[in-house]
C-alpha cells in the first residue's frame, strides 16, 4: 500500500532507508498461496485533550522504539507564492530550541545510539528516532520541545536555505527523469496543489524568509494538528504516562482549519511532455492517470487499483513485463503503480523503456493495446489470485519492520484514513473482485485524465 | 498592440464593442505604404497626492468623453483559492454604494445618454463610461464613489456569483475550444498565475464569500493603485480641476505591494493537449509559446514580435495563409499573434485547421515547415515592409477611436509601460529591422517553450 509513495514522492534523508526496506520486502515473497493473516497487532488509538492522537502499536521481538510524530502538512498545504516552505520547515527543525543547540538534535540521539530522521510528503511531515526503548522518554521529550519551541535565526535560515536550494538541483534539475516527473505532475494536476514539488519551486525557495518558516511552523506546528506514533517494545500504558508527561501539557498555538485544497475540475483532454536532454541515456516513455484514493474514493475500491497495479506491472509475471518485455521484446523494463495515499487524488501510473533499436511510439503502441485488452477483458483469472496473494504476503512480511509498521499507521491518519484501514488493509485485498478490477481499469485508465511523458537524448539542433 | 488582449483575453461586457473596433479598424486598412505619422496628441500625464495617476488625452472631434478608471490588479495578482475573485469584484462594484442603489449605477449613465461597462484581465480591471463631455463631473464623482464606498451585503453577492458561474459555463465550458485554450494556458504557464483563467476555476468561483470581494476591494481598490484616464473634448486643466474635486480627497486605504508574481521557471520541454469533444464542427490546430513582453524584453526587441505576427499570420497576404491555404490548400485558416501587454511573460501563438479531408498532423507539419524556415531565414524584405506599415497604418486608424486611445494608454500603465510607449509605438515599429525580427524568431520559436493544442471531434468509444 506504501510502496509508492515512499520512493519518488518523499524528500527526506531516510529515503534509501525506506527503498531498502520496501524492495527487500518485495522482492523476496515467492508468489504461492500464503495463509492470510490479519495484522495482528493489539493497537492503542486515543487523543489527548489538547487535540494530539497517539498511536500504540506493540513489538517486544527487540528492545527498541520506533518514536515518529507526524504533522498534518505538507506541500499541498503551502500558502501562495512559498512552494517548499513544508519540507524547508523540515530542515530547520533540526536548527535547536531554549535546550537544543543548532544540529544538536540528531547528535543526542546518535550519543544514545539511536537514528534520526525525518520526510516531507504532500500530506504530511514526519520526524523519527529509532532507539533503544529505555530513551523512549529522551527522545519523546526532544520531540515535544521542538514542536512547542523552535528557534530560528537568520544563520540558521540562509545556509540551510542554500542547503535545500542544492537539494533541489541535484535531486531534480540536474535529472532529466526527474525533471520530466515534475513537468508531468504539474500537467496532471490543473489545478490541484498536488501539481507542487515538495522541493519548491526554485524561484520561491530562494525568497524564503525566516518568518515565512515561523509562520507556517507557529500556523500547522501545534499539538491538534500532530500525531504521535509509537511501535515497539511498549505498552499502551506506557506511552500513554510519557505522552501525559511530554505532550499532554503543550498548549495548541494555532487552528489550521481544514485542510481545503481546490478540488481538481474534471480533467477533460489528454496531455503529452516531450522532455529531450542531452543527459538522457536511454529514452523512456510514462504516463501518470488521476485516480481515486484510499481518502476520496468515487465509488471504485481503491484495493482493486492496488490488485491492478500488481497484476497489470509490478515485477517479471506482470502482464505489461510478459508482453512487452519477454513476448515481444520490445522493451527492457515496463511496469505500473497506483498511488493511493492521498487526501485528495490519487494517481496510477505505467512505464516502459524500449530496448535498443526499437522506438517509443512502438513502446507506446504496446502499451495502449495491453490497456485497452484490459479495460475490455480485466484480469485472467490467474492473475487476479497471484496479485491478491502478493499483495497480502506483502502485508504480513511488512509486520517483520517495526519502522513500516509505525510509519503506514502515520501515513493512513494524516491522509483521511482509519487505524483499521491499516490493521484491515490484508482482509481488504482479499475481498477485491474482478468485477471491481474492471471497474476500477474502465474508471481510470482514460487518455483524458492523463499525461504522457516521453524522455528522450537532445538532438544535436534542439528545436 | 492592443488588438490581441481585447478578444478572448477579457471576461467584460464590452467584448463585442471592443472586437467590432478592433475588426473593423484591421480590416478596412489596405496594405499601401502610408505617410508615418507619431501619435499627434498632446497627452498630459501626472501624479495626485495619494499616488493616483491622471493621463488626459484630448480629442476634441465630438462633445464627448471616455472617461476610465483603471486598477493595477487582475486575476494574476489573486490571493490562493480565489480564482475569479478580480472579475467577480468586477461585477460587484455596480451593486452600489451609500449614495447609489443596487445596479444604479448603468442606469444612472443610460439616463444621462451615456454607455459604461468594465474589463478585467489578468493584470488590470477598468471601468469606463462614453458620455457627453458635460456629464464628466458626474460620471467621475460616480467612479470615486464607488472606489471608496462599495457596499456589498449577501444579497448581492450570492445572486451575482451564479451569474458569474453561468458566465463561465456558457463562455468556456460550454465552448470546446475555448476549454481546450484553458487547458493549454495552464499548460504554458507551469507556475506562473497567469494560468489561471481570468474569470476563475468553477470550484474556487463557487466558494467566493462577500468577505473575500471586500478583502480584495480593500486592498487593491484604493486611489495609489488607480489611474484615471480621460480621453476627450476636455482639456488638461477641466480634468485636473475635476479629479482634485472627486479623487484628490480619497485616502488609500491599503498598500498593495509590489506586483511580485511567481516567475515561471525555464522551460525545458514541449507540451501537447489533445482534446476530443462531440461538439467541436471542424478540427483545429493552435500553439502557444511564451514570449517576452513590452515589461520584460528579455534581450528581445518586443516590436519585432508584433511585426513577426504580422508578417507570418494576419490575413490573406502573410506567410502562414499564403502557404498553407492558397498554395498547398491544406487549411481553412492560418493565422499568427503576439500579445506583449502583460507584466510578466507574454505570448506568441499560431492556429490553424484542414480543409475537410486534409489531417491535423499534415496541417501541423506544415506549419512547422514555415516555422523552421522563418528561424532560419528570417522575413523577406517585402514582408517586413508590408508587415510594419501596415502596423502602422493601424495605429494611423486608431488614432479615430477615442475609445482606443484612451484603452492603449490604461493597458500600457497597468502592464509595466508607459506613456511614451503609447505614443512612441508607431515609430517603435518603423524602427524594427529584419535582424530584430530574426532574433526575436529564433528566441521565441523554440517548441520546448510551447505547449500545442488539437482539437478534434469525439470518437463514439473514448479513451
Amino acid at each position: 500500500m506504501h510502496q509508492i509513495t515512499l520512493a519518488g514522492r518523499l524528500h527526506h534523508r531516510a529515503a534509501l532507508l525506506c527503498a531498502a526496506i520496501v524492495f527487500a520486502v518485495a522482492f523476496s515473497v515467492a508468489a504461492t498461496t500464503s495463509p492470510v493473516r490479519a495484522l495482528n497487532v493489539n493497537v492503542t488509538h486515543y487523543t489527548l485533550d489538547n487535540g494530539m492522537q497517539v498511536v500504540v502499536v506493540p513489538d517486544h521481538r527487540s528492545p527498541t522504539v520506533t518514536h515518529m510524530v507526524w504533522y498534518k502538512v505538507g506541500s499541498a498545504d503551502e500558502p501562495q507564492g512559498k512552494a517548499g516552505i513544508a519540507h524547508f520547515l523540515e530542515h530547520l527543525m533540526f536548527k535547536g530550541t531554549q535546550k537544543i543547540g543548532r544540529n544538536e538534535f540528531s547528535r543526542i540521539v546518535k550519543r544514545n545510539g539511536g537514528q534520526d530522521n525525518a520526510f516531507t510528503s504532500r500530506d504530511f511531515t514526519a520526524y523519527f528516532q529509532r532507539i533503544a526503548k529505555d530513551r523512549l522518554d529522551l527522545v519523546m521529550g526532544m520531540e515535544a520541545d521542538r514542536m512547542a519551541n523552535l528557534q530560528l535565526t537568520d544563520e540558521d535560515v540562509i545556509p540551510e536555505r542554500a542547503v535545500v536550494q542544492e537539494e533541489r538541483r541535484s535531486r531534480t534539475d540536474n535529472n532529466p527523469s526527474s525533471l520530466l516527473s515534475e513537468q508531468l505532475t504539474a500537467q496532471l494536476y490543473m489545478v490541484h496543489p498536488y501539481r507542487k514539488p515538495v522541493i519548491g519551486w526554485m524561484s520561491e525557495v530562494h525568497q524564503l524568509t525566516r518568518e515565512d518558516a515561523l509562520n507556517f511552523y507557529r500556523q500547522f506546528y501545534t499539538p491538534q494538528n500532530a500525531i504521535l506514533v509509537v511501535a515497539g517494545d511498549v505498552t499502551a500504558d506506557e506511552v500513554r504516562k510519557l505522552a501525559d508527561k511530554h505532550f499532554a501539557p503543550l498548549k495548541n498555538t494555532a487552528n489550521p482549519g481544514p485542510r481545503a485544497r481546490t478540488q481538481e475540475p474534471k480533467q477533460i483532454a489528454a496531455r503529452r511532455v516531450e522532455m529531450k536532454d542531452p543527459r538522457v541515456g536511454s529514452p523512456s516513455f510514462r504516463r501518470f492517470y488521476l485516480a481515486p484514493s484510499f481518502a476520496k474514493r468515487e465509488g471504485i475500491n481503491p484495493h482493486a487499483l492496488d490488485v491492478l497495479a500488481e497484476a497489470l506491472g509490478a515485477g517479471s509475471v506482470s502482464r505489461l513485463y510478459r508482453e512487452l518485455v519477454v513476448k515481444r521484446k520490445l522493451a527492457a523494463y515496463a511496469g505500473s503503480w497506483y498511488s493511493g495515499d492521498a487526501l485528495d487524488n490519487g494517481s496510477f501510473g505505467v512505464v516502459a523503456a524500449p530496448v535498443g533499436g526499437r522506438s517509443l511510439a512502438d513502446v507506446e503502441a504496446a502499451v495502449d493495446e495491453v490497456l485497452k485488452d484490459v479495460i475490455e477483458n480485466g484480469l485472467t483469472r490467474e492473475e487476479l489470485d497471484r496479485a491478491k496473494n502478493k499483495l497480502m504476503a506483502d502485508a504480513v512480511y511488512a509486520l517483520d519492520s517495526q519502522f513500516r509498521l509505525a510509519y503506514n499507521f502515520g501515513v493512513a491518519l494524516t491522509t483521511g484514513q482509519k487505524v483499521s484501514d491499516v490493521t484491515g488493509w490484508a482482509k481488504n485485498i482479499e475481498q477485491v473482485t474482478g468485477e471491481d478490477v474492471l471497474k476500477a481499469a474502465r474508471f481510470v485508465l482514460r487518455k483524458k485524465r492523463s499525461v504522457t511523458g516521453l524522455l528522450t537524448r537532445a538532438e544535436p539542433v534542439q528545436n
